[in-house]
């Protein structure tokens, strides 16, 4: 069954690469309409998918697991703002002529098929999809059990949707066998999967990093720093911070460790505490928890950090300080922390910002500015597929573009070398 | 001991990514200079390697070897080629300034410690580390066993320059283990190593991918196919395949299988037997041996094909011969068979043109033109680090960009999302 799966997918390929614009928008827009039609049914799925985890997963996780009218809704837009974005397929990317007259083009093509393996979000059903379909590839998604009837349901009405527009349906298949087996075949369908994308948790993107031969992007996992270094404007800096911190803690692009120079820190550590727990308590906020080295509990109330909170996405109202000497000493404790998503220095000083942007090896580094822009949407990619935190291929949010690759079209008149 | 020299690498990435273009271009040319002052010592390293290796290896492999004062200085004009590339680091890509004003910057970095693991070719280190050093990165060189000494004088003498450049040493390390630990150190270095590239034989590569749990770029193995559609000029068809076949039968771009229509065998194969055989005999030319299937049996005189040979890369004066029924079973047989290296066609019609472009899935597709252009020097890249035959980051011939990816570097005014 798995296997058929995948030949299937490898079968389907050269289909979906072959789809005009037209074709695949069309498609886009029946999918949506398809998840609307059949809200009942998928909605009814998520009721049994719930009602069997309840009892087995956190309220967070359930919370995720949870389908409304306005989520399918929320997800049948997004299928349609995907129908609303350019085509990647077929860029001319380069074209050299070269002087015996041979022309060399650098396309962009699909990749072929795509695998997404995924935990409990239904919705990611349909948003990788959509951005698989938009892209020219065929797509192989692999949900956690404790959604599987949902993402079923979900992915039925799609490719119900795809057989009345003349595409076959294996364009958009959902790995039928929940089992760990399937997740490994996907990991080892060298020859079938082009790429495989781990959305989820640590330890899902840790297994495929190390399992998958086939290639692999790491996404996600986002364990950010903010830096205020000394010339930094204070008030600017708490804004920031407050921000990247608090406007959404479970996301990978929020902040979980501040650092601060040692030499602004008496003045600047006390505002922190003002403006992250006590405002925030007085006007009715969750207060944020703060975790701090040695240094900073010798200026304001606090946890005492451990070792491993300079490790740790939190996901929550939780922030480690630690405080350090210089720009140095910041780059190079982020260095050894830093998951490689989005870090941020708040300064006035041009050589701070210099050493900082050239040295920190991060696929966003800000100035002046929260870690929470690092988002497909904000970066003008208008969708997401996750966010990759390696350096091949795709580093920072991944669009479309970043689900095709390129070949070489080479057109000669008898040439010869 | 390999621990050591791979945190060595780690420690000297960031002064490497750091280098100006002028920096990098004078240690260039001072490896080159230093190859020239230290040829002895090279030479006498590689003969006894030549020694050591005699009864063990191949006379192929023993010339791959072989270094002598023209290789060297040939080595040498290859690092000074390298200094006079334009420096790939630090283009800005894209730039987008938002309405608020937040302006995000996506500009091309070195990727930060590459390894390259190879065989016999003592070349192969000084090619390695000019390209991985103009490109900002720190590298990591393990040479196979029969290698080593030729491999070690090599890298001497470039460390040699670098120091006296003020450029530390460990940008530039060849594994001092010869043994397969420190090639399964390099494949499972995460956190350290950014990039493996294995350029040698199928089985080398085979067990980067397999065993890599670092970001892995596949090259090289090319089984490449030419393709004479029925339409095609049959000396145009003759001219490219006997080039394709017989300019430099060892190299991973040279034609192993030809694809013929049906409806032109007849004619056509008896020509390519003349070409190929006969008249290569006549004028003292090595003849290509001809590997037909069943069909072509019945039209020419040569051995008949195993299955096994529309899977092989000869390397050598050996053609496999197969016939179809029409583009599309082409594009089939080469789905089946080909390694997506480089595909020619032979055509004079637009439809099997575009069909043939658009289906086959290879790095390199070619229209009337042999497969031999496939090579960074041929396609303008101005060097090669290897071919691509993945679809992940880099396809075909790789050049100086291939070994950068980038960051996105925002810049703020308290910007805040």
């Amino acid at each position: 069954m798995i296997q058929k799966q995948l030949f299937a997918a490898r079968a389907a390929k050269n289909a979906v690469a072959a789809l005009t614009t037209e074709e695949k928008n069309r498609a886009l827009c029946a999918m949506a309409d398809a998840l609307i039609a059949e809200k009942n049914t998928i909605l009814s799925a998520n009721a049994s998918d719930m009602e069997n985890a309840k009892e087995r997963i956190s309220s967070v996780m359930l919370d995720r697991l949870r389908l409304t009218d306005a989520r399918i809704e929320s997800m049948a837009q997004g299928l349609r703002d995907v129908a609303d974005l350019p085509d990647p397929v077929g860029r001319v990317l380069e074209e050299t002529v070269r002087k015996d007259g041979l022309t060399i083009r650098k396309v962009s093509v699909p990749l072929g098929v795509v695998a997404i393996i995924y935990e409990s979000r239904p919705n990611v059903t349909s948003d990788a999809a959509a951005l698989c379909l938009k892209s020219g590839n065929a797509c192989l998604l692999r949900v956690g059990r404790e959604a599987f009837a949902s993402a079923h349901a979900i992915t039925e009405a799609m490719r119900h949707a795809l057989r009345a527009c003349g595409i076959s349906p294996d364009a958009v298949q959902l790995m039928q066998d929940p089992s760990r087996a399937s997740a490994e075949a996907l990991m080892t369908g060298n020859g079938i999967v082009d790429l495989l994308i781990p959305r989820g948790g640590a330890g899902l993107i840790r297994a495929c990093v190390e399992k998958a031969t086939v290639p692999c992007i790491e996404t996600g996992t986002g364990i950010c720093h903010v830096y205020v270094e000394r010339s930094a404007d204070l008030q600017t800096a708490l804004n920031v911070i407050e921000n990247a911190k608090t406007s959404r803690p479970s996301v990978c692009n929020a902040e979980e460790v501040l650092l601060v120079d040692r030499a602004i820190a008496p003045e600047f550590l006390p505002r922190l505490y003002d403006r992250l727990v006590t405002a925030r308590t007085q006007n009715g906020l969750t207060p944020v928890e703060l975790r701090l080295d040695a240094f900073a509990q010798t200026l304001i109330p606090g946890t005492p950090a451990g070792e491993q909170d300079f490790d740790t996405e939190f996901l929550d109202y939780i922030l480690a300080v630690h405080c350090v000497e210089n720009v140095q000493e910041a780059i190079d404790h982020i260095a050894r922390h830093s998951t490689h998503h989005s870090e941020a220095i708040l300064t006035r000083d041009e050589n701070a910002t210099e050493l900082f942007t050239q040295e920190v090896d991060s696929a966003a580094v800000y100035v002046n500015a929260s870690t929470r822009f690092t988002d497909g949407g904000e970066f003008g990619l208008g969708c997401e597929m996750g966010i990759s935190t390696q350096k091949l291929h795709a580093r920072g949010p991944m669009g479309l573009h970043e689900l095709n690759t390129y070949k070489y079209i080479i057109y000669g008149n008898g040439h010869i070398r």
